[in-house]
Protein backbone atom coordinates (compact mmCIF):
# COMPACT_ATOMS: atom_id res chain seq x y z
CA UNK A 1 0.00 0.00 0.00
CA UNK A 2 1.47 3.41 -0.75
CA UNK A 3 1.73 6.20 1.51
CA UNK A 4 -1.04 8.67 1.54
CA UNK A 5 0.23 11.84 0.68
CA UNK A 6 -2.13 14.56 0.18
CA UNK A 7 -1.95 18.29 -1.36
CA UNK A 8 -4.40 21.04 -1.11
CA UNK A 9 -6.17 23.22 -3.55
CA UNK A 10 -7.90 26.49 -2.65
CA UNK A 11 -9.77 27.00 -5.71
CA UNK A 12 -12.91 25.37 -6.17
CA UNK A 13 -14.03 23.65 -9.34
CA UNK A 14 -17.30 22.33 -10.78
CA UNK A 15 -16.55 18.58 -9.77
CA UNK A 16 -16.46 19.80 -6.05
CA UNK A 17 -19.95 20.03 -5.91
CA UNK A 18 -20.33 16.39 -6.04
CA UNK A 19 -17.39 15.41 -3.85
CA UNK A 20 -18.43 17.66 -1.29
CA UNK A 21 -22.09 15.50 -1.59
CA UNK A 22 -19.94 12.36 -1.71
CA UNK A 23 -17.98 12.87 1.41
CA UNK A 24 -20.53 14.64 3.85
CA UNK A 25 -22.68 11.20 2.81
CA UNK A 26 -19.96 8.68 3.04
CA UNK A 27 -19.36 9.91 7.04
CA UNK A 28 -23.37 9.18 7.81
CA UNK A 29 -23.41 11.99 10.23
CA UNK A 30 -25.60 14.46 8.21
CA UNK A 31 -28.92 15.33 7.18
CA UNK A 32 -30.13 15.73 3.81
CA UNK A 33 -30.97 19.18 4.85
CA UNK A 34 -27.68 19.75 5.89
CA UNK A 35 -25.83 18.10 2.70
CA UNK A 36 -27.94 20.77 0.47
CA UNK A 37 -27.07 23.62 2.84
CA UNK A 38 -23.04 22.23 2.24
CA UNK A 39 -24.11 22.72 -1.51
CA UNK A 40 -25.51 25.91 -1.24
CA UNK A 41 -22.13 27.27 0.47
CA UNK A 42 -20.04 26.00 -2.78
CA UNK A 43 -22.80 27.64 -5.31
CA UNK A 44 -22.28 31.12 -3.50
CA UNK A 45 -18.98 30.87 -3.51
CA UNK A 46 -18.79 30.03 -7.53
CA UNK A 47 -21.27 33.06 -7.79
CA UNK A 48 -19.84 35.51 -5.71
CA UNK A 49 -15.73 34.70 -5.08
CA UNK A 50 -13.88 35.55 -2.25
CA UNK A 51 -17.30 38.40 -1.29
CA UNK A 52 -19.86 35.26 -0.74
CA UNK A 53 -17.40 34.89 2.34
CA UNK A 54 -17.10 31.52 1.93
CA UNK A 55 -13.49 29.84 1.45
CA UNK A 56 -12.51 25.98 0.62
CA UNK A 57 -9.70 23.84 1.44
CA UNK A 58 -9.67 20.67 -0.43
CA UNK A 59 -7.41 17.92 1.06
CA UNK A 60 -6.14 16.09 -2.80
CA UNK A 61 -5.07 12.36 -2.90
CA UNK A 62 -3.37 12.56 -6.58
CA UNK A 63 -6.99 13.96 -8.29
CA UNK A 64 -9.50 12.56 -5.88
CA UNK A 65 -11.06 15.46 -3.00
CA UNK A 66 -11.46 13.12 0.07
CA UNK A 67 -11.70 16.32 2.64
CA UNK A 68 -12.29 19.30 2.24
CA UNK A 69 -13.30 22.41 4.93
CA UNK A 70 -15.32 25.28 4.11
CA UNK A 71 -14.34 28.70 6.33
CA UNK A 72 -15.40 32.37 6.38
CA UNK A 73 -14.73 35.59 8.51
CA UNK A 74 -17.81 36.11 10.91
CA UNK A 75 -19.57 39.28 9.89
CA UNK A 76 -19.05 42.42 12.71
CA UNK A 77 -16.10 40.89 13.82
CA UNK A 78 -12.20 41.72 13.63
CA UNK A 79 -10.59 38.44 13.81
CA UNK A 80 -12.93 35.65 14.49
CA UNK A 81 -14.06 32.92 11.61
CA UNK A 82 -16.39 29.98 11.60
CA UNK A 83 -15.60 26.95 10.44
CA UNK A 84 -18.60 25.63 8.37
CA UNK A 85 -17.51 22.53 7.35
CA UNK A 86 -15.17 19.85 7.75
CA UNK A 87 -15.63 16.48 6.61
CA UNK A 88 -13.48 13.49 5.41
CA UNK A 89 -14.50 10.71 3.21
CA UNK A 90 -15.18 7.22 5.04
CA UNK A 91 -13.00 5.59 2.84
CA UNK A 92 -9.94 7.75 4.32
CA UNK A 93 -10.81 7.89 7.84
CA UNK A 94 -8.35 7.01 11.01
CA UNK A 95 -5.64 8.12 8.65
CA UNK A 96 -5.46 11.72 10.47
CA UNK A 97 -6.49 13.44 7.43
CA UNK A 98 -9.18 15.67 9.25
CA UNK A 99 -6.18 16.62 11.28
CA UNK A 100 -4.34 17.47 8.43
CA UNK A 101 -7.00 19.78 6.33
CA UNK A 102 -7.67 21.35 9.68
CA UNK A 103 -3.93 22.01 10.12
CA UNK A 104 -4.10 23.87 6.55
CA UNK A 105 -7.18 25.71 7.46
CA UNK A 106 -6.62 27.14 10.88
CA UNK A 107 -3.27 28.15 8.19
CA UNK A 108 -5.30 29.71 5.80
CA UNK A 109 -7.45 31.67 8.17
CA UNK A 110 -4.43 33.17 10.22
CA UNK A 111 -3.04 33.93 7.20
CA UNK A 112 -6.53 36.00 6.15
CA UNK A 113 -5.96 38.54 10.04
CA UNK A 114 -8.35 35.15 11.50
CA UNK A 115 -7.31 34.96 15.51
CA UNK A 116 -10.10 32.64 16.75
CA UNK A 117 -11.68 29.62 14.63
CA UNK A 118 -15.26 29.10 15.80
CA UNK A 119 -17.19 25.41 15.11
CA UNK A 120 -20.45 24.87 16.44
CA UNK A 121 -21.84 20.95 16.76
CA UNK A 122 -24.60 18.98 18.35
CA UNK A 123 -24.20 17.79 21.59
CA UNK A 124 -25.80 14.54 21.15
CA UNK A 125 -23.88 11.54 21.83
CA UNK A 126 -24.14 10.58 18.56
CA UNK A 127 -21.65 13.48 17.73
CA UNK A 128 -18.81 12.13 20.35
CA UNK A 129 -16.79 11.25 17.68
CA UNK A 130 -16.98 15.06 16.63
CA UNK A 131 -16.82 16.50 20.39
CA UNK A 132 -13.45 14.32 21.02
CA UNK A 133 -11.67 15.24 17.55
CA UNK A 134 -12.18 19.01 18.68
CA UNK A 135 -10.68 18.85 21.82
CA UNK A 136 -7.88 16.85 20.33
CA UNK A 137 -7.23 19.26 17.94
CA UNK A 138 -6.79 22.40 20.23
CA UNK A 139 -10.33 23.82 20.61
CA UNK A 140 -12.14 24.68 24.02
CA UNK A 141 -15.56 24.45 24.81
CA UNK A 142 -16.72 28.11 24.88
CA UNK A 143 -20.19 27.83 25.38
CA UNK A 144 -23.43 25.60 25.58
CA UNK A 145 -26.79 26.33 24.60
CA UNK A 146 -28.99 24.05 25.75
CA UNK A 147 -32.11 22.66 23.93
CA UNK A 148 -30.49 24.73 20.55
CA UNK A 149 -31.31 22.21 17.80
CA UNK A 150 -34.09 20.67 19.51
CA UNK A 151 -35.54 19.73 23.10
CA UNK A 152 -32.73 17.64 24.06
CA UNK A 153 -30.45 18.42 21.58
CA UNK A 154 -27.92 21.33 23.36
CA UNK A 155 -25.38 23.41 20.40
CA UNK A 156 -21.77 23.18 21.62
CA UNK A 157 -19.76 26.06 20.97
CA UNK A 158 -15.92 25.29 20.42
CA UNK A 159 -12.83 27.75 20.24
CA UNK A 160 -9.67 27.22 18.76
CA UNK A 161 -7.02 29.90 19.94
CA UNK A 162 -4.75 30.73 16.90
CA UNK A 163 -2.46 32.57 18.57
CA UNK A 164 -1.50 30.18 20.90
CA UNK B 1 -49.48 65.33 27.77
CA UNK B 2 -51.87 62.38 25.95
CA UNK B 3 -51.05 58.88 27.09
CA UNK B 4 -48.76 56.75 25.06
CA UNK B 5 -50.91 54.49 22.96
CA UNK B 6 -49.56 52.16 20.43
CA UNK B 7 -50.60 49.67 18.21
CA UNK B 8 -48.78 47.04 16.10
CA UNK B 9 -48.13 46.63 12.85
CA UNK B 10 -46.53 43.42 10.96
CA UNK B 11 -46.18 44.22 7.47
CA UNK B 12 -44.02 46.21 6.19
CA UNK B 13 -44.17 49.05 4.48
CA UNK B 14 -41.77 51.48 2.08
CA UNK B 15 -41.55 53.89 4.73
CA UNK B 16 -40.14 51.98 7.28
CA UNK B 17 -36.47 51.54 5.95
CA UNK B 18 -36.26 55.87 6.89
CA UNK B 19 -38.05 54.79 10.00
CA UNK B 20 -35.04 51.87 10.98
CA UNK B 21 -32.29 54.18 10.20
CA UNK B 22 -34.05 56.92 12.34
CA UNK B 23 -34.78 55.15 15.53
CA UNK B 24 -31.15 53.02 15.41
CA UNK B 25 -29.56 56.52 14.85
CA UNK B 26 -31.42 58.11 17.29
CA UNK B 27 -29.82 55.55 19.86
CA UNK B 28 -26.30 56.66 19.00
CA UNK B 29 -25.99 52.83 20.04
CA UNK B 30 -24.88 51.46 16.18
CA UNK B 31 -21.98 51.86 14.40
CA UNK B 32 -23.19 52.67 10.07
CA UNK B 33 -22.22 50.04 8.94
CA UNK B 34 -24.39 47.93 11.60
CA UNK B 35 -27.68 50.07 10.39
CA UNK B 36 -26.56 49.24 6.93
CA UNK B 37 -26.77 45.55 7.93
CA UNK B 38 -30.75 46.27 9.36
CA UNK B 39 -31.48 47.94 6.38
CA UNK B 40 -30.43 45.17 4.87
CA UNK B 41 -32.60 42.94 6.28
CA UNK B 42 -35.69 44.80 5.22
CA UNK B 43 -34.63 44.77 1.61
CA UNK B 44 -34.48 40.62 2.34
CA UNK B 45 -38.23 41.05 3.90
CA UNK B 46 -39.16 43.19 1.05
CA UNK B 47 -37.52 40.87 -1.78
CA UNK B 48 -38.86 37.94 -0.29
CA UNK B 49 -41.65 38.01 2.04
CA UNK B 50 -41.78 35.09 4.65
CA UNK B 51 -39.34 32.70 2.87
CA UNK B 52 -36.51 35.77 3.99
CA UNK B 53 -36.77 34.41 7.47
CA UNK B 54 -36.65 37.91 8.48
CA UNK B 55 -39.67 39.15 10.21
CA UNK B 56 -40.47 42.47 11.83
CA UNK B 57 -42.67 44.07 14.37
CA UNK B 58 -42.80 47.93 14.41
CA UNK B 59 -44.38 49.87 17.32
CA UNK B 60 -46.98 52.87 15.94
CA UNK B 61 -47.37 56.02 17.81
CA UNK B 62 -50.59 57.39 15.19
CA UNK B 63 -48.76 56.78 12.02
CA UNK B 64 -45.43 57.10 13.35
CA UNK B 65 -42.83 54.11 13.90
CA UNK B 66 -41.39 54.67 17.26
CA UNK B 67 -40.06 51.46 17.90
CA UNK B 68 -39.08 48.33 16.31
CA UNK B 69 -37.67 44.55 16.05
CA UNK B 70 -36.78 42.10 13.65
CA UNK B 71 -36.96 38.49 14.47
CA UNK B 72 -36.82 35.21 12.60
CA UNK B 73 -36.15 31.24 12.85
CA UNK B 74 -32.52 30.12 13.06
CA UNK B 75 -31.91 27.50 10.28
CA UNK B 76 -31.37 23.80 11.51
CA UNK B 77 -33.52 24.31 14.55
CA UNK B 78 -36.71 23.25 15.58
CA UNK B 79 -38.21 26.16 17.92
CA UNK B 80 -35.38 28.44 18.61
CA UNK B 81 -35.45 32.18 16.82
CA UNK B 82 -32.87 35.32 17.07
CA UNK B 83 -34.13 38.59 17.65
CA UNK B 84 -31.84 40.26 15.28
CA UNK B 85 -32.73 43.61 16.20
CA UNK B 86 -35.27 45.78 18.54
CA UNK B 87 -34.73 49.47 18.99
CA UNK B 88 -36.69 52.18 20.06
CA UNK B 89 -36.46 56.09 18.99
CA UNK B 90 -34.49 57.80 21.82
CA UNK B 91 -37.69 60.29 21.73
CA UNK B 92 -39.72 57.65 23.44
CA UNK B 93 -37.09 56.02 25.54
CA UNK B 94 -38.12 55.48 29.35
CA UNK B 95 -41.54 54.57 28.69
CA UNK B 96 -41.60 51.14 28.28
CA UNK B 97 -41.96 51.05 24.69
CA UNK B 98 -38.86 48.17 24.79
CA UNK B 99 -40.62 46.06 26.90
CA UNK B 100 -44.05 46.42 25.11
CA UNK B 101 -42.51 45.70 21.73
CA UNK B 102 -40.30 43.14 23.14
CA UNK B 103 -43.32 41.48 24.58
CA UNK B 104 -45.12 41.63 20.94
CA UNK B 105 -42.34 39.96 19.50
CA UNK B 106 -42.43 37.34 21.88
CA UNK B 107 -46.03 36.43 21.10
CA UNK B 108 -45.56 36.60 17.58
CA UNK B 109 -42.24 33.85 17.99
CA UNK B 110 -44.32 31.80 19.99
CA UNK B 111 -47.07 31.56 18.01
CA UNK B 112 -45.20 30.88 15.00
CA UNK B 113 -43.69 27.81 17.04
CA UNK B 114 -40.64 29.24 18.65
CA UNK B 115 -39.72 28.36 21.80
CA UNK B 116 -36.30 29.87 22.42
CA UNK B 117 -35.74 33.85 21.52
CA UNK B 118 -31.95 34.57 21.52
CA UNK B 119 -30.45 37.74 21.73
CA UNK B 120 -26.48 38.70 20.97
CA UNK B 121 -24.93 41.58 22.17
CA UNK B 122 -21.52 43.26 23.04
CA UNK B 123 -20.47 42.44 26.69
CA UNK B 124 -18.92 46.06 27.02
CA UNK B 125 -19.40 48.55 29.53
CA UNK B 126 -21.26 50.65 26.79
CA UNK B 127 -23.79 48.03 26.33
CA UNK B 128 -24.73 48.35 30.10
CA UNK B 129 -28.27 49.62 29.45
CA UNK B 130 -28.92 46.56 26.99
CA UNK B 131 -27.69 43.75 29.61
CA UNK B 132 -29.69 45.13 32.07
CA UNK B 133 -32.60 45.31 29.45
CA UNK B 134 -32.46 41.86 28.56
CA UNK B 135 -32.27 40.63 32.45
CA UNK B 136 -35.20 42.37 33.37
CA UNK B 137 -37.39 40.91 30.84
CA UNK B 138 -36.73 37.54 31.56
CA UNK B 139 -33.41 36.65 29.64
CA UNK B 140 -30.85 34.58 30.48
CA UNK B 141 -27.20 35.15 29.93
CA UNK B 142 -26.71 31.39 28.73
CA UNK B 143 -23.13 31.77 26.92
CA UNK B 144 -20.06 34.38 26.83
CA UNK B 145 -17.81 33.99 23.56
CA UNK B 146 -14.74 35.75 24.89
CA UNK B 147 -12.67 38.30 22.72
CA UNK B 148 -15.24 37.41 19.93
CA UNK B 149 -15.87 40.99 18.07
CA UNK B 150 -12.44 42.13 19.15
CA UNK B 151 -9.91 42.10 21.80
CA UNK B 152 -11.68 42.65 25.20
CA UNK B 153 -15.08 42.65 23.07
CA UNK B 154 -17.36 39.84 24.04
CA UNK B 155 -20.13 38.38 22.56
CA UNK B 156 -22.55 37.61 24.96
CA UNK B 157 -25.94 35.47 24.11
CA UNK B 158 -28.88 36.12 26.32
CA UNK B 159 -32.41 33.47 25.82
CA UNK B 160 -35.49 34.05 26.95
CA UNK B 161 -37.61 30.73 27.46
CA UNK B 162 -40.74 31.33 26.13
CA UNK B 163 -42.25 28.02 27.39
CA UNK B 164 -42.07 29.83 31.09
Amino acid sequence: MRPLSLHYRYEIEDSDRIAIREILESTGFFYEFEIVIAEELFDERKAKGDSSGYFFVFAMDGDKAVSYSCYGPIACTRQSYDLFWIGTHADYRGKGVGKQILKETNKQVFDRGGRYLYAETSGRDQYAPTHQFYKSTGFDLEGRLRDFYDTGDDKLIYRLDLTK
